[in-house]
């Protein structure tokens, strides 16, 4: 369950990215050099990350505490090799 | 310099990552479970590695090309290595 | 702590690495081609993240469990953020 | 084709690895707590893009450069993109 708090932070980070990629949307049309549409993508990239990180992290703090001590583990377990491997590269 | 072909399908591309952007933050104000919302991160992740594997393939045969042919090659020495360990991550 | 099972598990894989290391040293040596050197560089990235996967779901299911039930919650929260984003790469 | 000068560097990082690779075992061997593991592994794959690094660098120098120049320049786009997208991971 995403908290309140990350909600709005997340929100406001999605605010930028969407303004980042239409920013590479104009790189793009104008044809800008390569490597610098490339940076315009890392950027993109990192932001979504900080996105990610956050909710890794209130995921950890509420549904992963809650499974751990009462609920199925087995399910957690799963999810979070998932999370590891997977969702967070 | 990125070519025609290759500028109108990243445009297709990017249209995409708009949406997918989008529903990424329909979920988070529907407070949907954290897995489900970083499964849609990762989606958007690799539809942008879509675009970056493109322009960095377009860059190899035009730049890169040109600038170790006849141009400053130390300069695309740089970029390259900058592209492996960074932007591509 | 890490369970009999997984170490004798890891211990196997740790010897084929060592030989894998071996292999690199005589390609380097014998100045094989270079993309065949970063294919064996590959090849003990991945077993050693065979490794640490391993390791990562132990640690998930003994000391993560234990100590999110009954211990220190918040040294885990950090030490999995640190898994997730640094030490799994 | 490895230069004798990377080839000699490339040697001395990897008896360095030959030796973290024996800590790992031991760490192993007495049940190390997981972090620490990890720890070590973490530091092993390192090692290993630090010598990935300098064969990726040398590569461009010498194959892709005389490659591009004069050679196979398809081939070359092939390899540059695999190790961008696999073997510097």
């Amino acid at each position: 369950m995403i908290d309140p708090q990350l909600q709005s932070k997340a929100l406001r980070r999605l605010s930028i990215i969407k303004g980042q990629v239409n920013g590479l949307e104009k790189m793009i049309r104008e044809q800008k050099y390569c490597v610098d549409v490339l940076t315009q993508i890392s950027a993109i990239h990192e932001a979504l990350r900080g996105v990610g990180r956050e909710v890794v992290e209130n995921h950890l703090r509420t549904c992963v505490t809650d499974g751990l001590r009462k609920g199925d583990a087995e399910k957690h377990y799963k999810e979070l090799m998932d999370i590891v491997y997977r969702l967070s590269k």
